[in-house]
């Protein structure tokens, strides 16, 4: 087996379009670092992004794909300072996945976006901590107002978003109330820290929201989903709400919801964790939080199922499936593939 | 001429449900006053109460209307203190219309109602100072961080709200784009503070925006319309903008503008100048951020027409008619009707 290998996708389209192939490691230009890859964590983001969903600006193919992942640095670019090779880091989600994808077993990324790995955490989780948690600090933590006895409702909660964004509103004293559409996950996010989980293919949002609350309303949902479905959230808010969209799971236009938004004085407000990665003092205060949490095991990433590098294809069908909760990681290291593997959290 | 007149609503509908009529004087119940009032400051939300499109609870007609006046303390209820009989005050939209109504020669309101009128203010600018300043000072100052260079858009900015927000915007030293239907009030809108106006039934908000902006687009929307408009308003909005809903003039449904929202984390809000009335400590800033501008004559009232009290129903058709820009005020003093009579700001 090479240890040259790194996944290239070949045009947008369906998992089919990444193919493994060794490729001599390029050096790493200034500022760059290149690392051995020891794990891969897998974003929705990237299947998004493979299906052409984003915007390419100037794409060439094939191209690289990934920005998560764990491993150590090989090879220092031209004035890179604070990092030192054979450092064991993991790359945060903020830099140009065309060029710095990590998906492989080598990557060359910016060395800004490396993050040193808290002490007790396997190669496998800290590929898989960041994009989750630094996601869903900006509308929990960041903001600054969330505290003990705020009921926080998260959407589309098995999501690895959806289960960080649990555990870290519970961190800071928060009621959680988390939706899936199915009844088979209910169990799972409950273990994982939901206080009320609201099956959605059963069960009326805005009445059982109402019922858990005393009529009052949750103060902050965080929703990957928008469509018809964000009128129903207005309904559920409670006076001076914030709604947080995150991503557009929907592919049907969402009605805004006039009424309610200003019979409660309600704040409906876009986000993406850039907002975040690129502002130098909130990046410092996101990754110092989450390190801090990660190292007392307060935070632990819930890992849904390890693929070998090999199974890349594989991953990301599973990826589109919607069957995981938590995160799907690719263990560069492994040789064997270990299917459903579930570790629940520490806290 | 009876001085007891007071003008009551027999119902929903046209303007012809109000009635003016000789009713004798209440007394004030405690924490109440009695004025006699000397002019009314007319609002489009009195319209659309009287339309019915408003939730009326417990309503038995005939029942008072109106919300904003200048008059002078005639009878204190038990337990007022902090003000005195014979003051000159204004009362602020802070209270139940349907008891404390102020159309008419006598009103009783709440005493926690009444701001002292500043010095130079006639009895027509003082029923015409409130609800306006009071509605543009959340999104603007309270929300505490617009100054020098930022781009404010007001849409339906002809009108009193309008016109208050834009002196408000400029006093804080932001750039100021109002928008206006037809060609017809634009050059009031610019005598009146406006930088740019841009005349919505001839050219593209989003394309003259980015014009006047280099591209940058506002920080700050100010909009009562929503509706299909606010597409629009999003495409303009520059990164990290806020849009400020605060009415539902448009009858047609507004789309969520999910794509913009997200790409450019913007934040759509609902208010209502309750958000200042209602909490004591904001009020407390605004009525003395407001007074000392008024005082001092760099916020003053744009008023648009004065009627007699007699006149009510004719000047509720002239609200409706699109006419007006800047306040509708009832000179309950005077005799004789001033039509047209526009006063243009000092500052």
């Amino acid at each position: 087996m090479s240890a040259d290998r790194i996944v290239r996708m070949y045009g947008v389209g369906g998992p089919e379009v990444l193919r493994l192939e060794a490729v001599a490691p390029e050096a790493p230009r200034p500022g760059e670092v290149r690392l051995r890859v020891r794990a891969i964590g897998l974003n929705n983001s990237e299947a998004q992004y493979r299906r052409g969903e984003y915007p390419l600006r100037d794409t060439t193919f094939p191209t690289r794909i990934g920005r998560e992942c764990s491993g150590v640095v090989e090879v220092l670019g031209d004035g890179v300072t604070g990092v030192a090779v054979g450092d064991f880091v993991s790359t945060i989600p903020a830099f140009d996945i065309q060029r710095g994808g990590v998906y492989g077993e080598w990557a060359v990324v910016p060395a800004a976006a490396l993050v040193p790995v808290p002490a007790g955490l396997s190669h496998i989780e800290a590929a898989a901590s960041w994009q989750q948690y630094l996601t869903a600090y900006g509308p929990l933590v960041e903001r600054g107002d969330l505290g003990q006895g705020d009921v926080v409702l998260i959407t589309a909660a098995s999501s690895s978003v959806g289960r960080g964004a649990i555990q870290m509103a519970r961190l800071l004293g928060c009621g959680v109330i988390a939706t899936t559409r199915g009844r088979a996950k209910r169990d799972l996010l409950l273990a994982g820290g939901a206080n009320h989980v609201i099956v959605t293919e059963e069960e009326d949002l805005t009445t059982r929201v109402a019922d858990i609350t005393g009529g009052k309303g949750f103060k902050l949902a965080l929703d990957p989903i928008a469509g018809p479905g964000l009128a129903g959230l207005a309904e559920a808010a409670g006076q001076s709400a914030t709604i947080v969209e995150y991503g557009q799971l929907s592919r049907d236009p969402a009605p805004f919801p006039l009424l309610p938004v200003l019979r409660k004085h309600l704040t409906i407000r876009g986000y993406t964790l850039w907002e975040i990665t690129l502002d130098p003092a909130r990046r410092e205060r996101a990754v110092q939080f989450i390190s801090g949490h990660l190292a007392r095991g307060t935070l632990r990433p819930v890992i849904d199922r390890v693929f070998r590098l090999d199974d890349i294809v594989e991953a990301h069908h599973y990826i589109e499936s919607g069957r995981q909760t938590g995160k799907i990681v690719i263990d560069v290291e492994g040789g064997e593939s270990e299917s459903g593997v579930t570790l629940s959290p520490r806290a």
